[in-house]
């Protein structure tokens, strides 16, 4: 029911795959959409599947919390209760409970630090994390079995192991403890996976260490030594983009190749370009969804006046009058249908289908861009189409 | 170009029409929904398409504000701007204004006044009606002939005549004098938009009168007397679903039946079906998206817990573990793909795409309905099929 496949390229690391679930298969490189709690923001799975997604993925800390796992699988597993009916994969539900309680993703990647925000992460114990329901404010305790029990609940075909996120700030001896910790819960959650292992789910595990090398590369071997169908790269990333990929060099290159490999949380072009030849099989992000709430529409460097960014700002006055799609090279629904201006018009009286017609374009442009890699990747231009899509 | 073709039934004075438009044909009866600031909310063109939709309106009062007609029509028109492609009709804005200025359509329904909500219509005179925009808080001056060269701008293929709408407060005497008043704005409305007639656009005139049936029976005469494509029943339709009914009835027995009728706001399932009966071919409403924000769906008798009501609420926490459609046997997206609980825990975390799901199903349960109205009649079993809809 579950493998996976791959053949080298030429381009360094970077490596075609065919990674086989119960509910589909992922062609690889491939992004991963969050679907966080079990529902596209503003998107229905028809369209989802238009825009030629491959698989989504929700988020183990919130549908634990509402509507509950036990429901979940009541209704006959994330997948059919979604409507998706293809391949998902679950978070163990740590990166929320750990985010929330340090201060987001983003403060993560710029480097800030959680300043007036109320920490809902009350205690990290040998047992597991002790955190306050952002729901329904009760107390709550995640254990890394307890993580694997919702995550088999919920069904999805890929899970990932309970870890703790550390944040930024700490320093090695901090992040050593921590991953010593992570290793620790990880080893419980393949002997909790493995108790009730139906082969309907494969787990994965999480490379921690930070920033620093060694401790990436202890933590590479750990996973490696252990049963996993796959490797997410987690845990601080570092406190810039560049930092982001010396951390992906850390890990990249020690993991076992035979397994496919996940960067957490990261969803820009030019990250994803560098990811793949890095040897990394898939990325998950809100990014494409998320800017799309603000009016912002990715697009490739010839069509943005300033090339060095990924995304136009439709909101801004210089579309006002803008007869033209977002991309006039671009198939989806909302680029063969509607204009700039029309867009522009949508955002400023704050009807909510401006966010649904931007995440259609964004969802298929992250899809273009994924086919545009495996075509180059297979047909060897991959350092001439990689142009086409971001500066370097 | 235009046209507007019928045949009688054995069913009172319903009919079967069929209103041409240079963007498309109206099988009628048929419901027209609101686009009110150029979009569905919630739903893309496609998914109104794939609903069976056959036209949509939008509101001049909104769009005049913001983005300006002018802009609409350097982008093509609306039906060009919307993507929509398809009929569409504008209102003459008045009914914003006036509705803005004395109270919301639902208080005319249920026999409110306004209270402590802000009048944005300073003064109606001969020449029009002043009003202050709630977008910018500046003036306005809104005269018939700015309607009809708006609506000219907008390019919208059926347009109406600027009307003063009468509260439900107002006494007889009020509302003949309005009555007058909008008669003789109908006039100029027909001198404007004679004078720049590019057989693009028709012209509806609107049967003014209040509850008063001598008053109906004057504003028939007139409409009918004045070169109107068509016609549509607006004013103050009562306090109550039963006075509405009494309104159409002092009205629709007068028009030239050579005419297509309007009945201005009215979207309920079961005064749709006794409209049909007393001879209008079109209606339009807010509702099928409204109650969707809401969580409401529509539904038929058959599968509503309240047959008298005519939708559920979805929010309801008998819905939590409910694993069927809203409707088994709707072919819609929504009844096809996603569950109650489903469609529930979206509502309850507050995702958007749960309107958007919702009002796919309303919008083409709109349509199923006008669909089955319209076959019923051809069939002669129209007495039967209108009980599947609505309890009588």
């Amino acid at each position: 029911m579950f493998s996976f496949t791959y053949h080298e390229t030429h381009q360094n690391k970077a490596r075609l795959g065919t990674l086989t679930t119960p509910h589909g298969i992922i062609e690889t490189p491939a992004f991963i959409f969050c679907a966080t709690k079990a529902a596209m923001k503003g998107l229905t799975v028809d369209q989802m599947r238009q825009a030629g997604s491959q698989i989504i993925l929700s988020n183990t800390y919130h549908l634990s919390l509402q509507p509950g796992a036990e429901l979940v699988e009541k209704m006959g597993g994330l997948q059919k209760f979604t409507g998706w009916n293809g391949p998902m994969l679950t978070d163990s539900g740590g990166f929320q409970i750990f985010s929330l309680g340090h201060g987001s993703v983003a403060s993560e990647i710029k480097g800030k630090r959680l300043g007036n925000r109320s920490k809902t992460l009350l205690k990290i114990t040998e047992e597991g994390a002790r955190f306050r329901s952002y729901w329904d404010g009760r107390l709550h305790l995640l254990t890394p079995e307890d993580s694997i029990r919702i995550q088999r609940s919920l069904g999805a075909d890929l899970i990932l192991v309970l870890d703790e996120c550390t944040p930024y700030h700490v320093d090695k001896s901090y992040t050593a403890k921590s991953m010593e910790l992570s290793h620790r819960w990880a080893v419980r959650s393949l002997d909790e996976f493995d108790r009730l292992d139906n082969n309907k789910q494969k787990l994965y595990g999480i490379i921690q260490g930070g920033v620093y090398p060694d401790l990436r590369q202890q933590s590479c071997d750990f996973v490696n030594s252990q049963p996993f169908f796959g490797h997410a790269i987690g845990g601080c990333l570092g406190g810039s983009k560049d930092q982001m990929q010396e951390v992906v060099d850390m890990a990249a290159p020690h993991l076992d190749r035979d397994r496919p490999i996940h960067l957490l949380g990261i969803g820009g072009v030019l990250d994803i370009l560098k990811g793949v030849e890095k040897g990394i099989d898939t990325f998950d992000c809100v990014h494409p969804t998320r800017i799309a709430r603000h009016g912002g529409a990715l697009v490739r460097p010839i069509h943005n006046p300033k090339p060095h960014r990924e995304h136009i700002n439709l909101r801004n006055n210089q579309y006002l009058f803008d007869d033209t799609p977002i991309e006039p090279d671009c198939p989806c629904h909302t680029c063969t249908t509607y204009s700039k201006a029309y867009l522009h018009h949508l955002l400023k009286v704050q009807e909510m289908v401006a966010h649904t017609l931007i995440s259609i374009h964004n969802v298929q442009f992250m899809n273009r861009l994924m086919a545009a890699i495996r075509q180059s990747l297979a047909d060897d231009t991959f350092p001439d189409e990689k142009k086409q899509w971001a500066l370097f």
